[in-house]
């Protein structure tokens, strides 16, 4: 299974795995223009805040292909022009997952002619951008396994651990977020059993998450949204791990619609809650959770679930795709870099300063 | 819209709106036999702690009346053995509301000969048993009401209330619990606007209280479960209401699923939680919420909702219909008695025992 993937050279095209169809139909969906990558994000063919950041990079490689194809010529002036265009459009697609502007701005820095990642300058721009998208898959592919390590260790005593949407190889390059935590654990021999919330109203948990837990031979339990508080005050529950859309500096994370109602009733009940992201998640430039943009999405999600009408027309309806948890109710945040523990903006700063060393120490 | 409603005499029917087809289809089912009776229940045809005692005890004289129509003969022996067959088979159709058992001990108390509601033992066992069911619906009617006036002075200073599943017409005789409350603060000029928590699995917020409360113009919004943390920590919510299926004589109070996180998440902002509940819903047997029974439903209600399946065959499912809130959570509860506040064991016994004054001085 593949998330994402590139097929071809520089004039060829984005292939995703239709995550709208999981978990009965295995399908992909080929982005060969913008508009086709554009709409891929904005309907959650594609999602997950690493994975969203990797298709808005080769978005722009589409654009540049495709630019190519209908013939403007291919030279670098018209890649340069392609790619601003998308850049600009892709960051119209979803507003919270801070990765996509974090893989825009790489990719624009390619366009400004900064060094690529490779520290070289050879090729077309449309070479150039190409290869800074697939380091930037490659990368979040390192930065995946290199979580999974950090997080592991804190799920040793635990038997039963509970997550929400999906935090796995769907969200991501390959392992996921808060999936390579248990991954890892798994792999390393502690055979955990996971209850996977279902996530209204798109059903991310019950669709994906319990769809790749299952595939990797993880026992896991789908319950609502409204469940695991039971189940923590049967002392079912050894822990919460989720993932994050973006991160502010003082380690207010955003994610997924019903992350801070678990946060709250995790800590009523004495249970560690972790969020696993990585520094691409990161937006040092909020200092707190309060500045995060929270998307609103189509109320037809909530009313019209799977074709099915259950809101009456009289009634409106209310349908924020995301929550803040505050850092207070985090007991710790796994990165690529290290465990963030206490959640504050010194140890956030500190460990997101532990690039060089990748220090495996805290793990 | 009657949610129940006995049509004809002794050897008439039961007749219930289907719940099942709410919001856009508005029909009714009709119970002709005991086992559609107990099919009703057990489907949720007809649900709600109230209307459930009310459909089984109008479901022993379904029992009765297709005994007589069956040519048994219709004496009061063919009526006694049909209802207590009918009193035993009603009783296993939901385990949790006790407003079912309680509702059947009244109707075994009329087989056995007690003295009935209007001190008369005039007129056939049918005739009894019929009377009786009706005293039943009736009297729920009068402590709807009750409730609704001793509760709208709590709800004086709010804006905005929310409430989880349907405790409102439709799942009492006609103006519910948790909702009579609201329509009683409407009708004083309160213009509430509520949030109906959309309520999974079977979403019987978003169809059935957001139906019940537009068509009496009152301003709604449904959201998913997950979605009421942000709007308290927005200060959008002045306080949650919601009903019970069984109170323990401390006040620990078992209500749909996702009820006991929803406490814990409006303690966590400092919004008060009302429950609300007539005194048939209490089960002074039980010390504490620990003892009743949780039931466990059919999975599919998660994993194909609506005909869609959206759970993957490798994974388990958990799907208890109810959970327990403790009293320390609960604010207060409002019974047609008076209010209980605080809630513990003293206060509990208290204001049940209130009958006789029916006192309006705590309202």
């Amino acid at each position: 299974m593949k998330t994402l993937e590139w097929i071809g050279d520089t004039v060829g095209h984005l292939r995703l795995i239709d995550q709208t169809r999981l978990p009965t139909e295995e399908t992909y969906f080929d982005c060969h223009t913008l508009e086709q990558t554009h709409d891929a994000i904005r309907r959650l063919v594609v999602r997950g805040a690493p994975a969203i950041g990797i298709a808005a990079a080769y978005g722009v490689c589409v654009a540049v292909a495709e630019a190519d194809r209908s013939g403007a010529g291919g030279d670098d002036a018209d890649a340069r022009t392609a790619a601003l265009n998308a850049i600009d459009y892709l960051a119209t697609s979803r507003p919270t997952a801070v990765n996509l502007f974090w893989a825009l701005d790489r990719m624009r820095g390619v366009v400004a002619g900064e060094q690529d990642v490779a520290g070289e300058q050879v090729g077309s721009l449309a070479d150039r951008l190409l290869r800074e998208a697939i380091a930037i898959h490659d990368e979040d592919r390192q930065m995946c396994a290199a979580m999974g390590r950090h997080g592991a260790p804190l799920l040793t005593d635990c038997r039963n651990v509970l997550t929400h949407c999906n935090a796995g190889g769907l969200a991501a390059s390959e392992l996921g977020t808060a999936l390579a935590v248990i991954y890892a654990a798994h792999a390393a021999g502690n055979a955990l059993h996971v209850y996977a919330d279902e996530t209204r109203p798109l059903l991310q948990g019950a669709r994906l998450t319990a769809w790749e837990l299952s595939r990797a031979g993880i026992d896991v339990t789908v319950l609502c949204d409204s469940m695991p508080a039971c189940l923590m005050r049967e002392g079912k529950i050894d822990a919460v791990i989720v993932g994050a859309d973006r991160v502010a500096a003082n380690g207010d994370a955003a994610n997924k619609i019903g992350t801070y109602a678990l946060a709250i009733v995790a800590r009523h009940h004495g249970v560690p809650f972790y969020v696993v992201a990585p520094s691409s998640t990161f937006d040092m430039q909020l200092d707190s959770g309060d500045a995060i943009p929270i998307e609103q999405r189509d109320p037809r999600e909530v009313s019209h679930a799977f074709g099915t009408q259950t809101v009456p027309n009289g009634a409106s309806v209310y349908n924020p795709a995301f929550d803040v948890t505050p850092a207070e109710l985090i007991t710790a945040i796994v990165t690529e870099r290290g465990i963030i523990r206490p959640v504050n903006t010194a140890n956030v700063l500190h460990v997101l300063a532990n690039f060089a060393e990748r220090s495996d120490s805290e793990g």
